[in-house]
């Protein structure tokens, strides 16, 4: 099931760019959830195109409309179906890529794969069927934050007071922020329109973008992503460690190239023992004095803050002519045109963050069934 | 099944470090392969402990044993059954690790996961696992070498020539190889033990390890994975794209922090104008110019070598006085003892391409499963 | 995914009796098949409400709608979404289901499990699901029976002429059917409104509905169900049997309490030597010369017509007092109210056999996956 | 992976009849639960050959052994690996089976499937492969017993005395046991060498089995299985309904023919005003007042006795000459020869019950993950 995440709370999406609609359908979230609409709309709403001067101008409101698995306001553990039609649709801006593989997209290898393939803006390929991810991840961060979880194996009043999962901008092109002494509020990352909560870099990130847009080009960038809350104990040995999850998690999103986490690449170039994350006691808990390991060892959380990064390639589509080959195998040169954006990392923050989010509830309740429920 | 890989080819691993054995179960293996004890063996051989001095010195023969899914030397599609005893234990030597929690090791997280763990050597968390991966993916890579895959989807005579999977350090601490213009052989790589292929490289990082193991210190380290002769068409859209399964699979792996893919971080620096990959007509094939995707586009395979990137942080085991808690919650210090890899990325190398293997023939069977099959 | 079936072509269902809409995604398609709406919407036809004057008089005209995986009039190898809006809806008259459990309906057991439940006309229980497993059937089943598929395994000149897959009634109540010497067509199993191909046993079992209906009363029935044309090699061993397979699909369908392949449970009686299918050779390749077996040997087919037989409770919805527990645990009585069938069994002929389509397909794709693409 | 059963608790089993070993690994144990091996040894001493004078004379001690997973005597929440050793092998007396496929065995069909197989007493089609599901049965079946089980969503004081599951035989060819009016122990089952409760029918039935083998025949029979103490809740709409996995796991057994549950197909016969169970407050609980239902409705466990019956044909080796098919498809005759049970049913009963406690702990752990961690 290439189209399906999770194994407990799971989202299948399916659509395409330029097909009917988009859509997503959750299987396995909890019943009795308080579950409206305006929950959804306001993750899709951080997605969209159009929010900024620097992102693509094209229209689409992404208005979900929720098909099942939910009465009277609340969940009731049945799957959820989620739809968002396509809107803005112009068919005709997408004739030339019927004949010619543009650069870098997945025109070539799905047709390599399938033997036929939509090619209206790309069609699956489309980063728009991130839709779906974004409509499920809502539902996944609204129980992680809210509270209202139940510490797996741990009594009711040690309950967590919610998990903070914050994605934001580190990187564009070669502009990159200092490193970030706080967790960062929704309101900072949200105040620039690069997502990124460090003003002064945000400023010139936003400049660069519009100069390079200016040229036809693209640029890429890099997300940070930090989640707090997290109690010890989630992710599973072996195979599935949740840094692993997360790390198949982004790499599964358009136009990334690379996830590192904790220390990363850098931690490559370090020795043991100025890696290593000593162990201290603090507050009755068993804490690091660091975090290099980025809040996992061995592939289960440690109760510290989680920390990755993923690195974004600069967008494949640009407004200059590119030699390429068409569909019969001859050479040709494609012109891009249509409306894209030069840089997609700033809409991709709330995506990273609703994968993040779809990893952290699958293990949560992988750790439910195989370790909460029974007291031995 | 967190201890299960794949979803076609799948391999699942059991063991721990200081048990009774560790082995492997392979489900799904095509039937009437050629497969003798050998094959396995020969790549066990690569990972085991003592096979020079700059690698633990313990004594493990890992002599694998084949139980069932074999007969008369050809595979028989049945589950193929592989165990390796465990020798050479010192469970004294581990004391220690009873009471303490190992500072980036897995101790106190499996701790807080399971409420219990087998404390000799990490158990379950031990790099030891990973012998049931490489004898697994022993056979992948036979079955990927042979020659005799049919191209999925494609008349026979297309039929590769065979997929060949080459993983190499190019990183020790901060010693760096410099770029390979070659896909490097078998043999260039095993010339040393370090597993550059770059011999002036290898003959300094060589060094280092010895001289950071003297101060009873660790180094981290990258590995590269080259992979040739892989068909366009390989991975799926969305979630199971081919740069996501690979990312999970090295990042499942112990010690490792980041993965990346082509251009990786670097891409994130770059413009699209630099970056994509434009197509050109080449031996009546669809081909790149350049490989900034590193052998995948939008998920798929596009008949590229597949380049990525792997970082190993330090030994996590250092024969250093280290400040941690006890199972009680208290302060307390710890001493590093046993028999320990200063650098453990020489013997990741077989480790790296067995998960590779993995995951390219499950690939190829999900290709199989869903396009070669049909004929509308 | 307890809503998802299948494990290469997969669909996962969703929605409610009295929701916006039903619907299904499919996983796994093979490209390139022609479909249109038509392939899909005969199908639904065939289950749909108000066919004849035997079953419910509701008014549901089950439009379905592709929204996705098919482009140009082929499937693409991406999802297909469906959906079929609910209509005629009728909220108030399942008020009382609020608040009082109907017997042997699901009300208390989704209550039990959820702590919330759609009571209206079974939500998620309710047969109306079965929407979309017919709809996704029917894509199974035409590229079963499109004589389109390659044989796995086989060279191409082998390629069977199709599968078939027949279901119909053998019993209403305790009228039962002659057994049938020849493998029914359609057109006599669509001849009456039972979907029972011996005319005059049909006539009875019609009456029999009238006359328990004019009761208020509901009567079970069996459906039996042959397949042709499948190759031998379906099936895989142990756990994912055929037969297991078949049954469990079977066994999802509401109102089922029995499931028998070949013999059933008639061969319990029997002694070796009278049940055991002999072989023979005829016209060049392996038969049997009885099909006691049903067309499966430990758990894959022989090449023989597949035969098995579904037992289908009363309908629990009677129009007459019954004594049950309200939401609060106090006795209470409830008087059946609706539109419901006095028989599902004709409605659920289509269904079993969209069912048996899903179940052949994933084996075959299976069978694509492991055995079909290697030739060593 | 067809060789895996289960989605939480998960069992994948390998080996073949005269292979090395057999066994099974299971993965997603809950930690700390006390395990001897012991608890093992005396599920597989239920089953083994050799216990009494109707079933086959073959000497297998099936010793089992742990080699991973449990640490000072409890689990550890990573994978349990068991291993029986094969002994008594006589390969020379399968020799026959290497050329002649044998008449309602599995051998053309693994054949079909795989081109190739491993002769040797059916290999993976022989019945010892349930060697691994007993043992991992036994794990699940302590976990269901032990009343150290927490009620899933409910107050740690209201938790279950524990599940108790009993399989017994009600039938062998046309003998068969009257109703049974209580809920038999396991001392009643295990009194006499056929497992059937009713002391008269038990002494008949050895009786039938006895005269069968002596004339080289075989005869098939019934198991009945009940299920008391599973709360209601368990199990999921749609396709893994309770009843859909139990006959499943029921069906994937060796030579079974069918499986019903509550009234079964003699259901099929009734009426809606006879077949419902009407709902009744009972001990301050919504209990039915009749069973019909067989302790599900919609696929959910409502807190009645589980009960359902499974048929299993004839042995298919018999010590008479049968007329069949060798390798190069000519006709020939087989003589029987070997040591195999007139009547497999009574081996059967452990099996059943192992299975039976596989679908149980499965479903109590989905409904732990999805429903009993949040508290909304």
């Amino acid at each position: 099931m290439p189209n399906t995440f999770g194994k407990f709370f799971t989202v299948t999406t399916w659509g395409e760019s330029h097909g009917t609609a988009v859509g997503a359908v959750v299987d396995g979230c909890p019943p009795q959830l308080p579950l409206v609409l305006g929950d959804i709309q306001a993750e899709l709403d951080r997605r969209r195109p159009g929010q900024s001067d620097i992102v693509t101008p094209r229209k689409e409101e992404d208005r979900v409309e929720i098909l099942s698995g939910v009465f009277e306001g609340h969940t009731t553990g049945t799957p959820i179906s989620m739809l968002v039609r396509n809107a803005d649709q112009r068919p005709g801006a997408y004739d030339e890529m019927r004949d010619k593989f543009r650069p870098s997209h997945a025109d070539y290898t799905y047709q390599a794969k399938f033997g036929i393939r939509d090619h209206r803006g790309g069609g699956r390929s489309s980063a728009r069927e991130t839709v779906g991810r974004v409509a499920a991840g809502a539902i996944a961060k609204k129980i992680l934050a809210s509270g209202l979880i139940t510490r797996p194996g741990a009594p009711e009043e040690t309950a967590p007071a919610g998990v903070e999962i914050r994605a934001f901008l580190t990187q564009v092109h070669d502009i990159a922020m200092p490193a970030l002494a706080h967790f960062p509020t929704l309101t900072e990352v949200e105040a620039t329109a690069v997502r990124c909560p460090h003003l002064e870099t945000a400023a010139r990130m936003i400049e660069r973008i519009k100069a390079v847009r200016s040229e036809g080009d693209s640029v890429g960038g890099i997300i940070e992503c930090r989640i707090r809350g997290v109690p010890a104990g989630l992710g599973a040995p072996v195979f599935d460690r949740l840094e692993a999850d997360l790390g198949k998690a982004m790499l599964s999103l358009p136009a990334t190239k690379g996830f590192e986490i904790g220390s990363g690449f850098a931690g490559a170039r370090m020795r043991g023992s100025e890696h290593n994350d000593r162990f201290e006691p603090r507050e009755g808990q068993v804490r690091t004095a660091t975090n290099r390991s980025g809040g996992t060892q061995g592939g289960i959380s440690n109760g510290e803050e989680i920390v990755f990064r993923v690195a974004f390639k600069p967008t494949a589509t640009i407004l200059q002519p590119q030699q390429t080959v068409d569909v019969h195998g001859a050479a040709t040169e494609l012109i891009g045109r249509g409306r894209h954006d030069p840089c997609v990392v700033p809409r991709a923050v709330p995506i990273v963050e609703a994968m993040a989010a779809l990893v952290l509830l699958d293990a949560w309740m992988q750790q439910a069934a195989q370790c909460a429920t029974f007291r031995f």
